[in-house]
Formats: C-alpha cells, sequence, structure tokens
C-alpha cells in the first residue's frame, strides 16, 4: 500500500521546494552546508511538536507560537548553533532569521518558522546570516541539500519518501531529519521535516503528528538526554488534489499509517547514525494490559545502559532485561514473562530455559538485536529502537581538552 | 562533634559481631569470601528500605517481610549469586540459608535476614551454601570480614564507623556496603548495613534511616539502572546504655545527622570506586522552590551521560548542565540560573560569562570535580554525586562474549 520512493527527499511531495548554503556557522569543508530553507509553493497546514525540555531554544519558543497560529509557509534551519541559553538577544536574533528568510522567499515574516540546532550558550553570527541568505536557492530537488544543511554529528543525510493511494488519489510524504550525535562542542538536536501533498485538515493533523511520534520519534533512545532545541514539524499543502483528510474521514487511519511509517523509517535512521553506535537494538513488548505500559517498558529496556553495553559484547545476560522491565515500574507478573533474543526462546514464565549460547551470540552480531518480551497479561504492544553503548561514544562525548 | 573512628567497621558499635567464609559461590582467589553473617549479641531494633524494582530477588521480599515483623537479630548475606528469577525455589533457598544461618548463630529462624548479591538467573548453590555455613566464626573484630564477603566487582572493602556524644553517652554506629560495578556475569547491587549500639525506637529508626537514604544512597548514580536486589538495614541494639532516642527526643536530630553522615560516606564511597570510574562527580543544587525540586535536579545532573561524559574529558561544556537542569522537569527561571564548575563562575542568570578555560580545566582534572547550580528562586538544597563515564565502563559491562 505504502511505496517507498526511490531517493525520495523532503520535496518529494509536490509543491514543496527546499535550498541550502554555506554561512560560515559550521566548520568548513568539502561539501559543507549550515544554512537552509523549506517551504511550500502554496498556503499549507502546519502541526509540530517540541522539546519538553523546560529550557528551550528561543527558535523554538518561536516556532511553536507561530504554529499555533497556524498560518505559516515554510522553516528556516541552521546548523551549528543552537541559539539557545544566550538571553533575551536569542528571540530576536530567531526573529531577524525567519524575516531574513521570509523576505527571500516572498513571503509574510511570519509565515517562517525556525530551527537551530548545535553549540549551547553562544549568539547566532548574524552577520554571516544576513550576507548569506539571499545565496539559498529553492527548488523541487532541492531536498537532498536541505537534509544536508541540517546534519552536525550526522555521518549521512536521513530522508526517506513514500507514496500511497488515498481516495483514488496518490498523495506523498516527504521526510528529512538530523539526529543524535554529539561531537565536542556540539549538543545533539533531534529535527525532522515532514512535507505532505495531501490536503489535511490542521487539527486532524496535529492529532496525527502527535500519534506518529509518540510511536516513533518518542521510542527511540541513545543516550537517555533530551535536547533544548527538539522539533518536529510536518506540513501538507494539498497540492496533490486528493479531498480533504480529517477525523473521521475514510482515509483518517491510512493517512495517520502513513505519517507513522515515515517517522519510523527516520527514527531508525537516526539510531543507526548515533555517535559510535555499531548495533541497532529493537525491543518489541507485547501482551501488556496497556499501550502505555507497552511502550514505557520497550523504552526502559531499549535505555537501559546495562542492556546497550551488553548488545554491544553479545552477552545473552537476559537479567539485565528483567532488571530494566522491573526498573519501568509498569503492572508485571513476574512468572508470566518470556524473553527473546532475535528470536531465540531464552526465558519461560520468568525462569531461564537451556538454550545455545553460541547460536544467541551469533544472533546478536548482527547489525540489529531484537528483544522480544511477552508480559502474558493482555492485549498492547510496543515497539522501542535504541542502539548500543560503545567506546566510541564515550570518547566522542568526552572529547578530551587536554 | 561527629567523629570517624579510624579502621572503623560495621562491629565497631557494642554488641555486634561478624564474620565469613569462602563457600564457593565466587570464583576462588586469593583471600575470597563470600558468605557471611552480622549478629547482635543482644535484642535490636532494626530497620530497612529496599529495591523498588518490581522485579525483587526473593531474599528481598523474606527480609523486608521480617523487618515489617520486627524481631530481628541478624542478616546473612552472600555474594556471587543474586538468588532472582529463579522460580518459587528462589524463596525456599532464602528462608533454608536463614534457617541455617540463625540455627549456626543459636537464634531462632525468624530472627534472620538475608541478603544475596551477584548473577541473576541461577539458583543458589544450597550444597554449597549448607556445608560451609558452620565454617563463619564470628567475633567483634569480624567487621572487615563482613564488607570484604559482599563484594562482587568491588575493587575494596567500603566500611566506615563514627561516635558522638549523646544525652552524655558515647555512642557509635559502624557500617558496612557494597557498591555499584558490574562485570558479566554479574549484575550491581548495592548492600548496606548499619550496626548501631545506640537505643532506638523502631518506628523512628525507619523513619530516621528513610531520611538518611534519601539524603545518601538516592542521591548517588552510576548508569541509571537499579538493582532487584538493593537492601539497606540498620541494627540498633542499645548496648551503648543510652536513653531510647525516639520521635521528639532532645537527641533525635543528633541521631539522625549521625545516621546521614554514615550513610553519605559510604554512598560516596560507592560512587568512587564505580566501575571506570576515574572521578567522583558531586552536584550541589543551592535556591531551589522545595528541597524535592533541589533533590530531582541534582540527581538529573549527576546522572546525565554528556554531564559524566565531559567531566571524563575535562570539558567545560555547561551547555550539557543546562540541558539537564531543564530535562529534571522542575520549575525552573533560566534567566536566573548560575553555575559553577568547582568554585568557578561559568553562567551568571543564564548567560556565559567569561571565564579562563584552562583553569577550569585544570580544576575538572581533580579526583572530585564539583557543580555548583543556584536556582536563585527559594532556600532549598541539595547534594547528589555522580560519576564520569569512561571507555572502561563500557568495556567491562560490555564484556565480550566472543
Amino acid at each position: 500500500m505504502v511505496e517507498l520512493i526511490k531517493n525520495g527527499s523532503v520535496t518529494s511531495a509536490k509543491g514543496f521546494v527546499a535550498g541550502a548554503t554555506y554561512a560560515g556557522l559550521k566548520t568548513q569543508d568539502e561539501d559543507a552546508l549550515d544554512l537552509c530553507i523549506l517551504l511550500s509553493e502554496r498556503p499549507t497546514a502546519v502541526a509540530g511538536t517540541f522539546s519538553t525540555n523546560k529550557v528551550v531554544s528561543p527558535s523554538v519558543t518561536l516556532s511553536r507560537q507561530r504554529v499555533a497560529e497556524g498560518s505559516v509557509r515554510g522553516v528556516v534551519a541552521n546548523s551549528g548553533c543552537a541559539n539557545c541559553c544566550v538571553g533575551p538577544q536569542g528571540l530576536e536574533d530567531a526573529k531577524e532569521m525567519a524575516t531574513l528568510a521570509a523576505r527571500h522567499a516572498g513571503v509574510a515574516a511570519e509565515e517562517m518558522l525556525v530551527c537551530s540546532t548545535g553549540m549551547i550558550g553562544v549568539e547566532l553570527p548574524m552577520a554571516l546570516i544576513r550576507q548569506s541568505m539571499d545565496a539559498i536557492k529553492v527548488s523541487a530537488d532541492g531536498g537532498p541539500r536541505f537534509s544536508r544543511a541540517i546534519m552536525t554529528t550526522d555521518t549521512r543525510e536521513k530522508q526517506m519518501a513514500i507514496s500511497l493511494e488515498l481516495d483514488g488519489r496518490t498523495i506523498t510524504l516527504g521526510g528529512a531529519a538530523k539526529g543524535v550525535g554529539m561531537i565536542h562542542p556540539n549538543m545533539a538536536t533531534m529535527l525532522s521535516f515532514v512535507a505532505t501533498d495531501a490536503d489535511v485538515e490542521p487539527v486532524f493533523l496535529q492529532s496525527a503528528l502527535r500519534e506518529a511520534v509518540d510511536a516513533s520519534f518518542n521510542m527511540i533512545d541513545v543516550d537517555g538526554d533530551q535536547s533544548t532545541n527538539d522539533t518536529v514539524l510536518v506540513f501538507a499543502n494539498g497540492a496533490a488534489g486528493s479531498p480533504t483528510i480529517e477525523s473521521g474521514s475514510a482515509s483518517a487511519d491510512g493517512f495517520k499509517e502513513a505519517l507513522t511509517y515515515l517517522c519510523v523509517g527516520l527514527a531508525k535512521d537516526m539510531v543507526r547514525d548515533a555517535e559510535g553506535a555499531q548495533r541497532l537494538i529493537e525491543v518489541v513488548v507485547g501482551g501488556a494490559k496497556t499501550l502505555g505500559d507497552a511502550r514505557t517498558a520497550a523504552r526502559e529496556i531499549a535505555s537501559s545502559m546495562l542492556v546497550k553495553a551488553m548488545v554491544h559484547g553479545r552477552d545473552p545476560n537476559w537479567g539485565r532485561v528483567m532488571m530494566a522491565l522491573g526498573k519501568s515500574g509498569i503492572d508485571l507478573d513476574e512468572s508470566q514473562v518470556d524473553i527473546f533474543i532475535s528470536d531465540i526462546h531464552i526465558v519461560h514464565e520468568g525462569i531461564a530455559i537451556p538454550y545455545f549460547k553460541d547460536a544467541v551470540i551469533s544472533a546478536m552480531s548482527s547489525p540489529e538485536v531484537r528483544f522480544g518480551v511477552s508480559l502474558n497479561s493482555g492485549g498492547a504492544t510496543a515497539t522501542a529502537w535504541g542502539c548500543d553503548l560503545t567506546e566510541e561514544y564515550v570518547i566522542f562525548n568526552s572529547a578530551y581538552s587536554t
């Protein structure tokens, strides 16, 4: 039903253009880009989810407010500087950056959102941004450059696009994301942008995004820390000419599934590219009493440092999975729990069963390691993703000053 | 007021004896001990706090129940095996181990508590425990051997004792602890035992222990994971001959302070000995609206992987402290926050101030790195302790199977 578009990007959907330039915010290397714009050529619905950290960048504050007001045409983003913890100047700079981008794009100043990612505690170099904004050339094939310009310590662009039939029309969703990897002096920020040519009623779009984010970006963990700048935005401009999708309409579920599919794809790609990571961990918790329980347990296991370390070492030390499960605090009958590592049955009704250890070690040597946990106490299932904890993570993130 | 006793141990207080033997539960090396008893020679008050993990060892279940019943004379502890996730056999084994120890010590079976630490998912080798229990010789100078027998991957014994004057009498508190370090196939368990010759009313003893644990063991973090077997026990046998201490009595606060002092000392010693750790991190959050806020914020900073990694690298990347503070979710005015690293003022009213980076790097090179955070919005203060994140931690805890 959902089809993956080859070489898809955030501009794969009709009516979206993007472009990027190098303003000098990041250290220059070959192909460096650090300032970019994503724009809908026509009016568009917009929805967003933002960091829940109590300390947020004024770029987040401004975008959150403008998404709530609802009249938005695009977003300008920069990497290299988080525009965070810089006092009142931060909001001034975010507003000016939006105004510069809006003027260049030919839309109203308040129709432009702002995202920033990079080092905390230093001001945006506005002189560089002022002189570089007009060098951005937006086009329908600018998606890949947009994806590259939002990267910080990501090692590769994260982008994908899908299409599906809804109400007899083909609609397309394209996405770009930057992930969680941190090298001095940057801090991780998760940014993701989705652009679709479906026509979606704004309130439904916000609830569909919330559901998709809860099942994707909120189910991944690299190190338990949460950025001051995390932002996910979705634009829906209706360029596909399909009927308006709203709560209760026939295609509502289909659209939600497609949006979730895209967000899960981008989220897993982030985890795969996490700093120092060598293996993707997928945790599926089933048989839970509630979806909330299943998600809490899956996230707790995927984010346990001891579980991450045992995956790195290919060590089937299932007691750590049981420990993380118990620590999650969900309602639990230990004597009902079954545990599988990459489909090999390890624990039955809370007790170890004899298994061929070499086979498990071999299964844990592949790039994706799966933990299956059956609580056998209900019908809810959830999946979380994490990565292994490696020496490289520590080396990257300690960034020896001496 | 409180005096440190040189070479003090868990048997420094009057009327307590302890002893240990090697039963074969751990790999044998020189001086290996793995089975031990701590005993009050006379009736004693007892209080305990236990793991809040939903999956707990039957040793915890049994001890929790017997502490609640109140008639206790001592505890038998083993290292090498956690007696956890082994089905109904676990409770049978815990009971038998207590009975064997009680018979050897000449007290009633129900008067003996049980603590286990070590690998999850394997049964206690009861044959070894049966044949070794009577080899334990308890004596007033057996404290150091007791401390050694509870070690798993600890690199040294953790013990201390203090004395103070209360109501014109000298009372003594001795303590032993084992900490948080994990090497395959063990999982970390925090065990701590305090024995005092003060006469303490049991309900007050429990509340004093709760307060002391909240300010000590609950304020340390190594890796955010929580064991199935964590236990802190305090025995108060009245052998010092001082008046009964109870809620509202003149010496109640003095006793609480002394108990907290001892628990903080043992807790910090655990963090210092954490796997792979090279530096102790002390985080003091002041000016908070409530004690709960101060504790939450201090713990969040001390347990952030990014903060741990920056301490390892001596990198004054204060944005990570601000990020962790925001992530803690406490009520917060960013524009009021001041941050100090080992007394050097780094951030004033939420904005970086120019500081001499070399001096901060130099301060961060010492074995203890202090973060001071002033919220400037109230009068509450709390302290948390953590350790740096090192490559060695990852190597130890991944324990390559191949």
